[in-house]
């Protein structure tokens, strides 16, 4: 089957830079803070082929094309060319100066993985391809997501178009009178009536009555429509991202419920072209997001392309020359996503395509590291970790603590991807920097990993985030690792953590550790407490303290906040991995376990997709049951029991119970 | 003055790639055979400001922008912002998918030098620009070269409109009827007359009667129109630089008087909107072209804007990971023709924006050499030297000397740019190379440096280009030159040299060596022998043992041969730098030398431009005088005797007479 080719990732960082230069605010657009790198404007596509007879191929492509055959020109080639029986080589380069250099060929020879492709005359590889642009019309420049028509539920008493919940979308108006017309956007009714006081509006002049326009897409719930446009014929063209939701969770409280549900609607809203942090602000993709929407992806969508698209978006061009998204840390959670979509998928394709990139990243990180092998943010990197106040100069904890879980990813990969050499090396460093991690931040004292060696060469304070990242990813051996979470997660004399990014990994590193209650306890407190604000999405931060319009201001802006905001969305996650306990232990589900921890509910089922076939987990009455159409074998765990669950190979759901 | 800025280098990186995309043959667009490289998509404008009162700035980008004030998004900008008064930080954001992200600002402050700009919201640096862009309306985008009207001299015997001479435009044609035409484009007769067996044509469709085309620019001398077109009315929008030539040349020698003639307008032809190698074929930017054409247009017109677009366009964007056009001899040339900009021109501003990049350039380098520091063509490089029969496996002595002054090169640029420790490095790793060199590749028995050192150790074969480089950059000691002299310049021992490319450097050292004679004797017989045949341009290569069509052949294609191609025109140079003998010895003419060379000539006089002020020679019976302009100090050298030339200080040109 014929698709479109290209320089491989170009796709996925030529639409990065179209989708982020959507983000609109203030009445302009809002250009990223970090290199936008373009898809190489000109390619050279590849094919040996033997033909026992002549034949005939048609070319297409995005940009001008120049053809040869066996290294010599076919000068003009019209709608189709001659193809010679034989061993032959077709090349065809590609040049386009405002897009991606693409190709189709159709006829006796098709445009394919057969085909490779390079920049430079020299380095041919693989091509890149998705298999949703195979026919000639579905050029990969026309590529939009699916959309549908969205009336508003009603018009508040505030004059408001009301959509009823959290939507994205292209408002439509109809004018019913030629005239200036202004739209105010908002997640909530005060914004849309804040005027220019909001983050997003758009302006336009109808020239004549009975025209009809279509708004640039934002996120919103309200609208106010200032100017004469008919507002009983105004909808919204809602844009999806067009993929089923392969999971599902229902339990015996609703409230816990009511939150699975606006959080997966929370994610299906930030699950675009690529995964977003938020689609109100800022409309970027960040890897510490992206890190987050890659783990919940394997408990809802299961979809891989998004995923790519959004790991090779992220990753850009070389040179790596600034950590992504400018964050230290965010280098670290971006190959840590690429190795998560390699373990849940068991496809190396992705991971060995990024390996090389992830290599240069590391080579670039551990050029500013201090004598004991610790990065340190240099002036030009973003220390961010968290919305929190907490000294960062110096040397993080924290940090140490990600970078030795990237050495061991890149040592994994390597070892995935058969070199051996380089998973040995990585190892040696990823152990050696373990050890000094131990030997500077434990303290004995206090029982648990400090937060950072001062400048002053001071060991101090006492946060979260590094003993619950040496928690979720093993650095700790078993007595330290008990210690660090009586000491540091399970009481007081760390500051808690307010975001719904951050606490996320907490209760991740919660229920590994069998606090299943607490963190439910937390979740229905937390999450629950925006739905009963009125949330139909998850907000970027939650403070129950705070009151009114102050929920929505961030950044000192009074509308600042996100109201739908991806990294709040992990209760998708949590219910699958954790509550209905399915996990792979091999990659691609070759093998996976089934561990409930139900946490005190008395029934939850649920879902949870595999790259093949489904686990559906029923608890009920104190037992649980496994129905399975996953090719891998499973273990489930119950009460201290175990039982084998086959692989599926056909026919009804294979079936196990405890 | 307000100008149009942009990130550093990325108007001549995205030129390049627009001029390069119109090469066009057998029908196609032509695309580069490296990596083409696109401007910064998003980059960030910074102003620090101080004013008294409040004021207003007038804002246009060639893209998006996004203005802050201090960090603040000043909501929906208008034509006109206001600036409140006192110490203020206006920074704009500017994104642009399909060309150059670029700045205008006038008003209480202006876009300038005083802007710095980023891409990754931390390196600011400061702002490309040209004082050509002075206006809003004045576009970088816009950019093009002026044209003017040229008619046919008249139409051939065989049908064929004829424009006299070697021209480079845009043909306009009138339609008689309505049909398809085919136009064929000919640097020849031959070419034009051999349908789609030349290189380039061009096809369309008149819709009715009396429609004007304007077809794409190509070279031609001839064109015939097949197709309902009024020929009567087909005249060619001449497509020229703009440029003033600051030289001049004339002497007792007629012939050599047409030589010199005919390749200035060669070099007039090739200096487009970057130094082109040929007008035909290939129309992109090569490193080996571009630094002959940096020493003419030293000797000519003396624009370093066009030499510092040809030239940051050539190394283009990190990261370095190929040699420049493919081509391992090209990256030192690449070096060579920065410094040559800034020793003739005196303003290190480029060397300054370029001397990272050299130092990135050399670094890869170094990552491909041999034990002895020898670099070696990998297999992704093109060792080219020349167009000639030669082994090119293991270490060639070319290669090395062509490192070795490059080494030199940077070692003088970081010493000009206050980089005292890497002066010293790149100077001890020369001074060893060159120590290896001449332990390895000299030849006491043949008496000059051998080809190569071959795989299997043997160093072996003799060719000139080693000799001829390592005289011209004084990397031999004064009896080794000697020798090398005599036994590879001087004798038939080493092939001799056939194209003009490489003969343009071994007539440069034979003149530095006294042997003028000799060199203008070959200037009359090979550049006159093209003459001869009726070349109104000088060409790519050119075998006087070949006849008829057969000189018009090449790359085993019957014309593909360029007839218009700037490695030919070093006569421009000879003239000015040796014949009458001008050169400066310190950084832009702030000293220089009048050492005329006349090789037997009874009379020749000419002018030669410095960065401000010419430098007139006039060499009459026996004597010289030297009139100049120039604000440096000359000292004239003739026939033993020397004279001071003063500075020039406004009033008459001061003179020197021997």
């Amino acid at each position: 089957m014929a698709v479109w080719i290209w320089f491989p990732h170009d796709f996925s960082i030529d639409l990065r830079a179209r989708v982020e230069m959507r983000r609109r605010e203030h009445g302009m657009v809002c250009p990223p803070i970090w290199r936008v790198d373009s898809p190489g404007r000109a390619v050279t596509f590849r094919r040996e082929y033997e033909l026992a007879a002549p034949g005939r191929a048609c070319l297409r492509a995005q940009g001008e094309m120049y053809v040869c055959l066996d290294g010599a020109a076919i000068p003009e080639p019209a709608d189709e060319i001659v193809l010679p029986a034989g061993k032959h080589v077709l090349t065809v380069s590609v040049m386009h100066l405002s897009g991606l250099p693409a190709l189709f060929v159709s006829g006796d020879i098709e445009s394919d993985e057969r085909f490779s492709v390079c920049e430079n005359n020299v380095d041919f590889r693989p091509c890149g391809f998705s298999a949703a642009f195979d026919a000639p019309e579905k050029r990969p420049e026309l590529y939009s997501l699916p959309t549908l028509r969205r009336d508003p539920e009603g018009v508040t008493a505030e004059g408001l178009l009301d959509f009823g919940r959290e939507s994205f979308g292209f408002l439509c108006l109809t004018a019913a009178s030629p005239g200036p017309y202004t739209v105010y956007y908002g997640e909530s009714k005060e914004e849309a009536l804040a005027g220019k006081q909001g983050e997003t509006w758009d302006t336009g002049v109808f020239a004549r009555a009975g025209e009809e326009v279509r708004l640039p897409s934002h996120a919103l719930r309200y609208a106010r429509v200032d100017g004469p446009a008919d507002v009983r014929a105004a909808y919204l063209l809602e844009e999806h991202n067009g993929l089923p939701w392969r999971a599902a969770f229902h339990s015996g409280d609703a409230r816990l419920n009511a939150i699975y549900e606006v959080s997966a609607r929370t994610m299906a809203l930030c699950t675009r072209e690529f995964f977003l942090d938020g689609i109100k602000r800022d409309r970027w993709v960040w890897a510490g997001d992206a890190l987050q929407s890659v783990l919940l992806n394997h408990y809802s969508y299961f979809d891989r392309a998004t995923t790519r698209r959004t790991l090779a978006a992220l990753r850009g061009r070389e040179p790596f020359d600034q950590h992504i998204n400018t964050i230290l840390d965010y280098t670290f959670y971006w190959m840590i996503a690429v190795w998560e979509d390699y373990f849940y998928t068991g496809d190396a394709s992705f991971l060995s395509g990024m390996y090389d990139k992830m290599v240069s990243a590391m080579d670039y990180t551990l050029r500013f590291v201090s004598a004991d092998g610790f990065v340190v943010g240099q002036k030009r990197d973003w220390v961010f970790v968290d919305w929190a106040d907490m000294p960062k100069e110096g040397e993080l904890c924290v940090e140490q603590v990600l970078l030795w879980k990237a050495l061991c990813v890149l040592s994994d990969s390597a070892a995935v991807l058969g070199r051996a050499g380089d998973a040995a090396a990585y190892r040696r460093r990823a152990d050696a920097l373990r050890e000094r991690i131990l030997a500077v931040f434990w303290s004995e004292e206090v029982g648990t990993l400090l937060h950072r060696r001062a400048p002053d060469g001071t060991v101090c304070g006492h946060t979260r985030y590094a003993p619950m990242f040496a928690l979720l990813y093993g650095l700790l051996p078993e007595d330290k690792a008990r210690r660090a979470m009586e000491n540091s997660l399970l009481s007081d004399s760390a500051p808690a953590i307010t975001t719904p990014y951050m606490r996320f990994y907490e209760m991740d590193a919660l229920f590994r550790a069998g606090r299943a209650r607490e963190v439910l306890q937390g979740v229905r407190a937390y999450w629950g407490g925006m739905l009963d604000l009125g949330a139909t999405s998850i907000w970027e931060q939650f403070d129950p303290s705070e009151t009114g319009a102050a929920h929505y201001a961030m950044y000192g802006r009074p509308f600042g906040r996100s109201l739908c905001h991806c990294w709040g969305a992990g209760p998708v996650y949590l219910c699958g991995r954790h509550i209905l306990g399915v996990a792979p232990t091999a990659p691609g589900y070759a093998s996976y376990e089934v561990r409930p921890n139900p946490g005190g509910l008395q029934s939850a089922s649920g879902t949870v997709p595999t790259p093949e076939g489904e686990i559906r987990v029923t608890l009920q009455d104190g037992c649980v049951q496994v129905q399975s159409t996953c090719r891998g074998a499973g273990t489930l765990y119950w009460q201290g029991k175990r039982a084998e669950i086959p692989p599926y190979a056909g026919g009804d759901p294979v079936l196990a119970c405890l």
